[in-house]
Protein backbone atom coordinates (compact mmCIF):
# COMPACT_ATOMS: atom_id res chain seq x y z
CA UNK A 1 0.00 0.00 0.00
CA UNK A 2 2.05 3.02 -0.87
CA UNK A 3 -0.88 4.98 -1.64
CA UNK A 4 -4.26 5.03 0.94
CA UNK A 5 -7.44 5.27 -1.86
CA UNK A 6 -10.28 7.39 0.09
CA UNK A 7 -13.81 8.33 -1.74
CA UNK A 8 -14.52 11.85 -2.64
CA UNK A 9 -14.69 14.47 0.52
CA UNK A 10 -13.45 11.84 2.82
CA UNK A 11 -11.18 12.89 5.60
CA UNK A 12 -11.44 9.99 7.93
CA UNK A 13 -10.26 6.25 7.27
CA UNK A 14 -12.14 3.78 9.22
CA UNK A 15 -10.93 0.87 6.43
CA UNK A 16 -9.20 -1.59 8.86
CA UNK A 17 -6.63 -2.69 6.38
CA UNK A 18 -5.59 0.79 5.89
CA UNK A 19 -5.78 1.63 9.43
CA UNK A 20 -3.70 -1.74 10.48
CA UNK A 21 -1.39 -0.21 7.58
CA UNK A 22 -1.02 3.42 9.09
CA UNK A 23 0.01 1.95 12.53
CA UNK A 24 1.93 -1.35 11.75
CA UNK A 25 3.61 -0.35 8.03
CA UNK A 26 3.78 3.05 7.91
CA UNK A 27 4.42 3.51 12.14
CA UNK A 28 2.71 6.78 11.56
CA UNK A 29 1.84 8.97 14.35
CA UNK A 30 0.07 12.64 14.99
CA UNK A 31 0.99 15.16 12.52
CA UNK A 32 3.10 12.75 9.87
CA UNK A 33 1.74 13.18 6.51
CA UNK A 34 0.75 10.47 4.34
CA UNK A 35 0.57 9.76 0.57
CA UNK A 36 -3.20 9.60 -0.06
CA UNK A 37 -5.63 9.62 -3.24
CA UNK A 38 -9.00 10.31 -4.09
CA UNK A 39 -10.85 7.44 -5.47
CA UNK A 40 -10.87 8.16 -9.64
CA UNK A 41 -9.72 11.77 -8.47
CA UNK A 42 -5.68 12.98 -7.96
CA UNK A 43 -3.04 12.29 -5.81
CA UNK A 44 -1.46 14.31 -2.63
CA UNK A 45 -0.78 14.39 0.92
CA UNK A 46 -2.89 14.29 3.99
CA UNK A 47 -1.28 15.09 7.62
CA UNK A 48 -2.90 12.95 10.38
CA UNK A 49 -5.26 15.14 12.55
CA UNK A 50 -6.27 12.65 15.06
CA UNK A 51 -5.55 8.62 15.33
CA UNK A 52 -6.80 5.50 17.15
CA UNK A 53 -7.30 1.98 16.05
CA UNK A 54 -11.03 2.83 15.41
CA UNK A 55 -10.37 5.88 12.69
CA UNK A 56 -8.03 8.02 11.59
CA UNK A 57 -8.75 11.53 10.73
CA UNK A 58 -6.93 13.57 8.18
CA UNK A 59 -6.19 17.28 7.53
CA UNK A 60 -4.62 19.86 5.45
CA UNK A 61 -5.55 17.69 2.19
CA UNK A 62 -3.60 18.79 -0.82
CA UNK A 63 -4.59 16.49 -3.98
CA UNK A 64 -2.47 18.29 -6.47
CA UNK A 65 -1.19 15.60 -8.15
CA UNK A 66 -2.71 13.76 -11.72
CA UNK A 67 -2.71 9.96 -11.39
CA UNK A 68 -0.52 7.98 -14.03
CA UNK A 69 -1.38 7.68 -17.23
CA UNK A 70 -3.51 4.10 -17.68
CA UNK A 71 -1.92 2.12 -20.86
CA UNK A 72 -4.04 2.13 -24.07
CA UNK A 73 -4.63 -2.18 -23.39
CA UNK A 74 -7.49 -4.27 -23.53
CA UNK A 75 -6.90 -7.70 -21.53
CA UNK A 76 -8.63 -10.55 -22.48
CA UNK A 77 -7.80 -13.18 -19.89
CA UNK A 78 -9.29 -16.65 -19.65
CA UNK A 79 -10.64 -17.09 -16.18
CA UNK A 80 -7.59 -18.85 -14.45
CA UNK A 81 -7.95 -20.49 -10.88
CA UNK A 82 -9.46 -17.84 -8.63
CA UNK A 83 -6.42 -17.56 -6.16
CA UNK A 84 -4.53 -17.07 -9.12
CA UNK A 85 -6.82 -14.27 -10.12
CA UNK A 86 -6.66 -12.40 -7.39
CA UNK A 87 -2.75 -11.51 -8.15
CA UNK A 88 -3.34 -11.10 -11.74
CA UNK A 89 -6.05 -8.62 -11.26
CA UNK A 90 -3.46 -6.74 -9.22
CA UNK A 91 -1.12 -6.82 -11.37
CA UNK A 92 -2.99 -5.61 -14.18
CA UNK A 93 -4.46 -2.80 -12.26
CA UNK A 94 -1.23 -2.15 -11.07
CA UNK A 95 0.53 -2.04 -14.45
CA UNK A 96 -2.34 -0.26 -15.84
CA UNK A 97 -4.51 -1.78 -17.97
CA UNK A 98 -7.30 0.21 -19.46
CA UNK A 99 -10.02 -2.97 -19.33
CA UNK A 100 -10.25 -6.34 -18.54
CA UNK A 101 -12.37 -8.81 -20.26
CA UNK A 102 -12.19 -12.39 -18.09
CA UNK A 103 -13.72 -15.30 -20.47
CA UNK A 104 -14.69 -18.23 -20.12
CA UNK A 105 -12.24 -20.77 -22.17
CA UNK A 106 -11.68 -24.76 -22.44
CA UNK A 107 -9.51 -25.36 -19.73
CA UNK A 108 -10.93 -22.97 -17.43
CA UNK A 109 -12.98 -25.34 -15.01
CA UNK A 110 -16.49 -24.77 -14.14
CA UNK A 111 -16.19 -24.54 -10.59
CA UNK A 112 -13.88 -21.04 -11.08
CA UNK A 113 -17.08 -19.35 -12.01
CA UNK A 114 -18.67 -20.24 -8.85
CA UNK A 115 -15.74 -18.80 -6.68
CA UNK A 116 -16.92 -15.96 -3.85
CA UNK A 117 -13.15 -14.37 -5.32
CA UNK A 118 -15.13 -13.22 -8.09
CA UNK A 119 -17.59 -11.11 -5.99
CA UNK A 120 -14.30 -9.48 -4.80
CA UNK A 121 -12.79 -8.02 -7.44
CA UNK A 122 -13.01 -4.68 -7.03
CA UNK A 123 -11.09 -5.29 -3.71
CA UNK A 124 -8.54 -7.00 -5.51
CA UNK A 125 -8.15 -3.58 -7.87
CA UNK A 126 -8.38 -1.32 -4.95
CA UNK A 127 -5.15 -3.60 -3.77
CA UNK A 128 -3.20 -2.83 -7.38
CA UNK A 129 -4.44 0.61 -7.30
CA UNK A 130 -3.28 1.33 -3.46
CA UNK A 131 0.22 -0.60 -4.51
CA UNK A 132 0.63 1.73 -7.45
CA UNK A 133 0.03 4.70 -6.37
CA UNK A 134 -2.99 4.88 -8.72
CA UNK A 135 -6.97 5.98 -8.02
CA UNK A 136 -8.99 4.89 -11.46
CA UNK A 137 -9.63 1.87 -11.44
CA UNK A 138 -9.83 -0.63 -14.89
CA UNK A 139 -13.28 -1.55 -16.45
CA UNK A 140 -14.05 -4.84 -15.97
CA UNK A 141 -16.27 -7.47 -17.17
CA UNK A 142 -16.77 -11.12 -17.55
CA UNK A 143 -18.06 -13.11 -20.63
CA UNK A 144 -19.31 -16.66 -19.69
CA UNK A 145 -19.26 -17.76 -23.46
CA UNK A 146 -16.65 -17.51 -25.78
CA UNK A 147 -17.37 -18.01 -28.91
CA UNK A 148 -20.30 -15.43 -28.96
CA UNK A 149 -17.87 -13.17 -27.38
CA UNK A 150 -15.13 -13.58 -29.39
CA UNK A 151 -17.84 -13.60 -33.05
CA UNK A 152 -19.36 -11.02 -31.98
CA UNK A 153 -17.87 -8.65 -29.87
CA UNK A 154 -14.45 -9.38 -30.02
CA UNK A 155 -13.79 -7.60 -33.35
CA UNK A 156 -15.08 -4.22 -31.80
CA UNK A 157 -12.42 -4.07 -29.64
CA UNK A 158 -10.40 -2.78 -32.75
CA UNK A 159 -10.80 -0.19 -34.94
CA UNK A 160 -8.75 0.24 -38.04
CA UNK A 161 -5.38 -0.74 -37.99
CA UNK A 162 -5.61 -1.45 -34.20
CA UNK A 163 -3.08 -5.22 -33.48
CA UNK A 164 -4.21 -7.88 -31.26
CA UNK A 165 -1.75 -10.70 -30.36
CA UNK A 166 -3.03 -13.71 -28.28
CA UNK A 167 -0.35 -15.89 -26.31
CA UNK A 168 0.65 -19.25 -27.03
CA UNK A 169 3.34 -21.33 -26.27
CA UNK A 170 3.02 -22.85 -29.73
CA UNK A 171 2.65 -20.37 -31.75
CA UNK A 172 5.32 -19.94 -34.96
CA UNK A 173 5.51 -16.31 -34.81
CA UNK A 174 7.86 -14.99 -31.83
CA UNK A 175 6.58 -12.46 -29.60
CA UNK A 176 10.07 -10.22 -30.07
CA UNK A 177 9.42 -10.66 -33.99
CA UNK A 178 6.10 -9.34 -33.73
CA UNK A 179 6.70 -6.77 -31.73
CA UNK A 180 9.75 -5.73 -33.31
CA UNK A 181 7.80 -5.24 -36.93
CA UNK A 182 5.29 -3.25 -34.56
CA UNK A 183 7.70 -1.03 -33.52
CA UNK A 184 8.86 0.08 -37.02
CA UNK A 185 4.61 1.51 -37.18
CA UNK A 186 5.76 2.79 -33.84
CA UNK A 187 2.54 0.61 -32.48
CA UNK A 188 1.81 -1.41 -29.44
CA UNK A 189 -0.65 -4.12 -29.63
CA UNK A 190 -4.37 -2.81 -28.27
CA UNK A 191 -5.81 -6.15 -27.38
CA UNK A 192 -3.61 -9.23 -25.63
CA UNK A 193 -5.07 -12.33 -25.00
CA UNK A 194 -4.03 -14.66 -22.08
CA UNK A 195 -4.80 -18.33 -21.64
CA UNK A 196 -5.39 -20.02 -18.07
CA UNK A 197 -3.40 -22.77 -16.63
CA UNK A 198 -2.70 -25.31 -19.78
CA UNK A 199 -3.47 -22.15 -22.35
CA UNK A 200 -6.14 -21.71 -24.77
CA UNK A 201 -6.71 -24.82 -27.26
CA UNK A 202 -6.38 -24.92 -30.86
CA UNK A 203 -9.83 -24.09 -31.69
CA UNK A 204 -9.23 -20.96 -29.31
CA UNK A 205 -6.40 -19.75 -30.87
CA UNK A 206 -7.82 -20.33 -34.44
CA UNK A 207 -10.95 -18.78 -33.32
CA UNK A 208 -9.14 -15.47 -32.01
CA UNK A 209 -6.79 -15.31 -35.01
CA UNK A 210 -9.89 -15.25 -37.24
CA UNK A 211 -11.43 -12.51 -35.63
CA UNK A 212 -7.85 -10.51 -35.66
CA UNK A 213 -5.73 -11.74 -33.44
CA UNK A 214 -1.76 -12.58 -34.10
CA UNK A 215 -0.61 -15.55 -32.39
CA UNK A 216 2.95 -15.13 -30.68
CA UNK A 217 5.28 -17.75 -28.23
CA UNK A 218 7.16 -16.02 -25.84
CA UNK A 219 10.01 -19.02 -27.05
CA UNK A 220 10.91 -22.64 -25.57
CA UNK A 221 9.90 -21.88 -22.07
CA UNK A 222 6.31 -22.43 -20.65
CA UNK A 223 6.09 -19.54 -18.29
CA UNK A 224 2.65 -19.66 -16.03
CA UNK A 225 -0.62 -17.66 -16.32
CA UNK A 226 1.01 -14.96 -13.86
CA UNK A 227 4.63 -14.70 -14.90
CA UNK A 228 3.42 -14.29 -18.38
CA UNK A 229 0.96 -11.16 -17.87
CA UNK A 230 3.86 -9.50 -16.32
CA UNK A 231 6.63 -9.81 -18.74
CA UNK A 232 4.28 -9.02 -21.76
CA UNK A 233 3.17 -6.40 -20.27
CA UNK A 234 6.81 -5.21 -19.43
CA UNK A 235 7.04 -4.49 -23.30
CA UNK A 236 4.88 -1.70 -22.53
CA UNK A 237 7.37 0.32 -19.93
CA UNK A 238 9.84 0.52 -22.47
CA UNK A 239 8.02 0.20 -25.84
CA UNK B 1 4.66 -29.31 -14.42
CA UNK B 2 5.01 -28.76 -18.73
CA UNK B 3 8.05 -31.86 -18.56
CA UNK B 4 8.88 -33.88 -15.84
CA UNK B 5 12.49 -34.24 -14.50
CA UNK B 6 13.92 -37.40 -13.69
CA UNK B 7 17.41 -38.35 -11.93
CA UNK B 8 20.24 -39.38 -14.44
CA UNK B 9 19.14 -43.12 -15.81
CA UNK B 10 15.59 -43.01 -14.14
CA UNK B 11 13.11 -44.88 -15.48
CA UNK B 12 10.64 -45.22 -12.53
CA UNK B 13 8.79 -41.95 -11.55
CA UNK B 14 8.05 -42.54 -7.66
CA UNK B 15 7.72 -38.64 -6.92
CA UNK B 16 4.06 -38.07 -4.92
CA UNK B 17 3.59 -35.17 -7.23
CA UNK B 18 5.01 -36.04 -10.67
CA UNK B 19 2.60 -39.15 -10.10
CA UNK B 20 -0.48 -36.82 -9.40
CA UNK B 21 0.22 -34.56 -12.21
CA UNK B 22 0.19 -37.89 -14.59
CA UNK B 23 -3.11 -39.41 -13.36
CA UNK B 24 -5.10 -36.01 -12.70
CA UNK B 25 -3.95 -33.33 -14.61
CA UNK B 26 -2.42 -35.57 -17.91
CA UNK B 27 -5.34 -38.49 -17.11
CA UNK B 28 -2.52 -40.28 -19.12
CA UNK B 29 -2.61 -44.29 -19.24
CA UNK B 30 -0.19 -47.22 -20.28
CA UNK B 31 1.16 -46.89 -23.82
CA UNK B 32 1.13 -42.78 -23.47
CA UNK B 33 3.95 -40.55 -24.01
CA UNK B 34 5.13 -38.06 -22.02
CA UNK B 35 7.27 -35.08 -21.95
CA UNK B 36 10.41 -35.96 -19.75
CA UNK B 37 13.98 -34.36 -18.81
CA UNK B 38 17.04 -35.80 -16.85
CA UNK B 39 18.04 -33.69 -14.59
CA UNK B 40 20.68 -31.22 -16.17
CA UNK B 41 20.82 -33.54 -19.12
CA UNK B 42 18.10 -33.30 -22.13
CA UNK B 43 14.37 -33.00 -22.83
CA UNK B 44 12.79 -35.80 -24.57
CA UNK B 45 9.77 -38.09 -24.48
CA UNK B 46 9.51 -41.38 -22.98
CA UNK B 47 6.28 -44.22 -22.93
CA UNK B 48 4.44 -45.33 -20.07
CA UNK B 49 4.71 -49.05 -20.01
CA UNK B 50 2.96 -49.92 -16.74
CA UNK B 51 1.04 -47.24 -13.75
CA UNK B 52 -0.38 -47.36 -10.20
CA UNK B 53 -0.80 -44.60 -7.85
CA UNK B 54 2.84 -45.63 -5.87
CA UNK B 55 5.08 -45.89 -9.28
CA UNK B 56 4.84 -44.89 -13.16
CA UNK B 57 7.25 -46.93 -15.15
CA UNK B 58 8.71 -45.53 -18.30
CA UNK B 59 10.37 -47.36 -21.57
CA UNK B 60 11.22 -45.99 -25.19
CA UNK B 61 13.19 -43.23 -23.30
CA UNK B 62 14.41 -40.53 -26.51
CA UNK B 63 16.27 -37.81 -24.84
CA UNK B 64 17.20 -35.52 -28.02
CA UNK B 65 16.50 -32.30 -27.35
CA UNK B 66 18.76 -29.69 -25.41
CA UNK B 67 17.25 -27.65 -23.04
CA UNK B 68 16.88 -23.97 -23.61
CA UNK B 69 19.69 -21.37 -22.56
CA UNK B 70 20.39 -20.08 -19.70
CA UNK B 71 20.12 -15.84 -20.11
CA UNK B 72 23.57 -14.34 -19.31
CA UNK B 73 21.97 -12.77 -16.06
CA UNK B 74 22.75 -12.61 -11.95
CA UNK B 75 19.95 -11.77 -9.89
CA UNK B 76 20.50 -10.12 -6.72
CA UNK B 77 17.59 -10.59 -4.52
CA UNK B 78 16.85 -9.08 -0.97
CA UNK B 79 14.81 -11.73 1.46
CA UNK B 80 11.57 -11.42 0.71
CA UNK B 81 8.31 -12.53 3.04
CA UNK B 82 9.47 -16.59 2.60
CA UNK B 83 5.72 -17.18 0.31
CA UNK B 84 7.02 -14.56 -2.34
CA UNK B 85 10.22 -15.78 -2.50
CA UNK B 86 9.04 -19.16 -3.48
CA UNK B 87 7.01 -18.11 -6.49
CA UNK B 88 10.43 -15.42 -7.10
CA UNK B 89 12.41 -18.43 -7.18
CA UNK B 90 9.92 -20.57 -9.40
CA UNK B 91 9.49 -17.67 -11.64
CA UNK B 92 13.37 -16.58 -11.99
CA UNK B 93 13.80 -20.10 -12.65
CA UNK B 94 11.08 -20.61 -15.46
CA UNK B 95 12.86 -17.04 -16.83
CA UNK B 96 16.45 -18.68 -17.15
CA UNK B 97 18.31 -16.57 -15.13
CA UNK B 98 21.84 -18.23 -14.48
CA UNK B 99 22.64 -17.28 -10.71
CA UNK B 100 20.44 -15.93 -7.87
CA UNK B 101 22.26 -14.11 -5.10
CA UNK B 102 19.57 -14.06 -1.79
CA UNK B 103 20.87 -11.19 0.49
CA UNK B 104 20.23 -9.42 3.10
CA UNK B 105 18.61 -5.92 3.33
CA UNK B 106 17.58 -3.48 5.99
CA UNK B 107 13.96 -4.54 4.98
CA UNK B 108 14.12 -8.06 4.90
CA UNK B 109 12.75 -8.92 8.63
CA UNK B 110 14.87 -11.35 10.25
CA UNK B 111 12.43 -13.68 11.05
CA UNK B 112 12.40 -14.25 7.78
CA UNK B 113 15.85 -15.96 7.81
CA UNK B 114 14.44 -18.65 10.33
CA UNK B 115 11.85 -19.62 7.85
CA UNK B 116 11.60 -23.20 6.76
CA UNK B 117 10.75 -22.49 3.27
CA UNK B 118 14.53 -21.40 2.79
CA UNK B 119 15.05 -25.32 2.79
CA UNK B 120 12.90 -25.97 0.26
CA UNK B 121 14.54 -23.99 -2.65
CA UNK B 122 15.35 -27.22 -4.30
CA UNK B 123 11.64 -28.14 -4.82
CA UNK B 124 11.00 -24.33 -5.59
CA UNK B 125 13.62 -24.28 -8.27
CA UNK B 126 12.36 -28.29 -9.60
CA UNK B 127 8.92 -26.40 -10.13
CA UNK B 128 10.34 -23.75 -11.90
CA UNK B 129 12.28 -26.19 -14.05
CA UNK B 130 9.11 -28.29 -15.03
CA UNK B 131 6.61 -25.82 -15.70
CA UNK B 132 9.33 -24.28 -18.24
CA UNK B 133 10.49 -27.45 -19.70
CA UNK B 134 13.98 -26.68 -18.29
CA UNK B 135 16.61 -29.13 -17.33
CA UNK B 136 19.44 -27.12 -15.58
CA UNK B 137 18.96 -25.72 -12.12
CA UNK B 138 20.19 -22.36 -11.55
CA UNK B 139 23.14 -21.37 -8.91
CA UNK B 140 21.60 -19.93 -5.41
CA UNK B 141 23.53 -18.79 -3.04
CA UNK B 142 22.31 -16.60 0.32
CA UNK B 143 24.75 -13.84 1.29
CA UNK B 144 23.43 -12.64 5.12
CA UNK B 145 25.65 -9.60 5.46
CA UNK B 146 24.73 -7.03 2.60
CA UNK B 147 27.50 -4.85 3.48
CA UNK B 148 30.30 -7.17 3.52
CA UNK B 149 29.28 -9.08 0.68
CA UNK B 150 28.25 -5.91 -1.69
CA UNK B 151 32.03 -4.36 -1.09
CA UNK B 152 33.98 -7.49 -0.98
CA UNK B 153 32.19 -10.02 -3.36
CA UNK B 154 29.96 -7.89 -5.81
CA UNK B 155 32.62 -6.27 -7.80
CA UNK B 156 33.89 -9.70 -8.67
CA UNK B 157 30.75 -10.53 -10.19
CA UNK B 158 31.49 -7.57 -13.02
CA UNK B 159 33.97 -8.16 -15.66
CA UNK B 160 34.90 -5.48 -17.66
CA UNK B 161 32.35 -3.78 -19.61
CA UNK B 162 29.37 -5.29 -17.38
CA UNK B 163 27.00 -3.73 -16.49
CA UNK B 164 24.68 -3.57 -13.64
CA UNK B 165 21.19 -2.09 -12.55
CA UNK B 166 19.35 -1.42 -9.36
CA UNK B 167 15.64 -1.11 -9.81
CA UNK B 168 14.67 1.71 -7.12
CA UNK B 169 11.41 3.04 -7.61
CA UNK B 170 12.65 6.74 -6.98
CA UNK B 171 16.04 6.36 -9.10
CA UNK B 172 15.91 9.36 -11.69
CA UNK B 173 16.86 7.36 -14.50
CA UNK B 174 14.46 5.05 -16.31
CA UNK B 175 14.74 1.56 -17.12
CA UNK B 176 13.68 2.38 -21.07
CA UNK B 177 16.05 5.27 -21.30
CA UNK B 178 19.32 2.63 -19.95
CA UNK B 179 18.12 0.02 -21.70
CA UNK B 180 17.92 1.79 -24.83
CA UNK B 181 21.07 3.37 -24.41
CA UNK B 182 22.78 -0.58 -23.42
CA UNK B 183 20.92 -1.55 -26.80
CA UNK B 184 23.03 0.45 -28.96
CA UNK B 185 25.98 -1.09 -27.66
CA UNK B 186 23.47 -4.49 -28.23
CA UNK B 187 24.70 -5.58 -24.22
CA UNK B 188 22.22 -6.31 -21.66
CA UNK B 189 22.92 -5.85 -17.99
CA UNK B 190 24.73 -8.74 -16.49
CA UNK B 191 23.72 -8.26 -12.55
CA UNK B 192 19.67 -6.89 -11.78
CA UNK B 193 19.34 -6.48 -7.88
CA UNK B 194 15.92 -6.32 -6.86
CA UNK B 195 14.89 -5.43 -3.37
CA UNK B 196 11.94 -7.07 -1.21
CA UNK B 197 8.80 -5.53 -0.16
CA UNK B 198 9.17 -1.89 0.92
CA UNK B 199 12.64 -1.41 -1.71
CA UNK B 200 16.18 -0.75 -0.70
CA UNK B 201 16.90 1.87 1.60
CA UNK B 202 18.33 4.71 0.06
CA UNK B 203 22.04 3.71 1.78
CA UNK B 204 21.81 0.44 0.04
CA UNK B 205 20.96 1.73 -3.20
CA UNK B 206 23.98 4.27 -2.81
CA UNK B 207 26.15 1.44 -1.97
CA UNK B 208 25.20 -0.79 -4.81
CA UNK B 209 26.08 2.15 -7.27
CA UNK B 210 29.32 2.65 -5.34
CA UNK B 211 29.94 -0.75 -6.70
CA UNK B 212 29.08 -0.27 -10.03
CA UNK B 213 25.00 -0.49 -10.50
CA UNK B 214 23.01 2.08 -11.97
CA UNK B 215 19.76 3.02 -10.48
CA UNK B 216 16.38 2.97 -12.61
CA UNK B 217 12.97 3.18 -11.92
CA UNK B 218 10.34 1.63 -13.66
CA UNK B 219 8.01 4.89 -13.75
CA UNK B 220 5.35 5.96 -11.64
CA UNK B 221 3.81 3.00 -10.61
CA UNK B 222 5.42 1.50 -7.84
CA UNK B 223 4.86 -2.29 -8.39
CA UNK B 224 4.93 -5.23 -6.42
CA UNK B 225 8.65 -7.12 -6.18
CA UNK B 226 7.03 -10.34 -7.83
CA UNK B 227 5.50 -8.02 -10.71
CA UNK B 228 9.17 -6.12 -11.12
CA UNK B 229 10.92 -9.35 -11.38
CA UNK B 230 8.70 -10.60 -14.30
CA UNK B 231 8.52 -6.97 -16.22
CA UNK B 232 12.19 -6.31 -15.74
CA UNK B 233 13.18 -10.43 -16.70
CA UNK B 234 10.60 -10.16 -19.71
CA UNK B 235 13.36 -7.68 -21.61
CA UNK B 236 15.40 -10.40 -22.12
CA UNK B 237 12.78 -12.20 -24.04
CA UNK B 238 12.33 -9.28 -26.69
CA UNK B 239 16.22 -7.85 -26.56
Amino acid sequence: MNCILLPKNTTTIRDELQIKHIYEVLKAKVGDRLTVGEIGGNIGKATIAKMDRGEVVLTDVVLDKKPPAKLDLIVLLALPRPKVLRRLIMDMTSLGVNRIIIVNSYRTQKSYWQSPLLERIDEFVFEGLQQAVDTVPPVIEFQKRFKPFVEDEFPALLTEGDDAVVAHPYAERSWKGYLDALKTQQKMPKVLCIGAEGGWIAYEVDLLCKHGCTAVSLGDRILRTETVVSVLLGAWLVQ
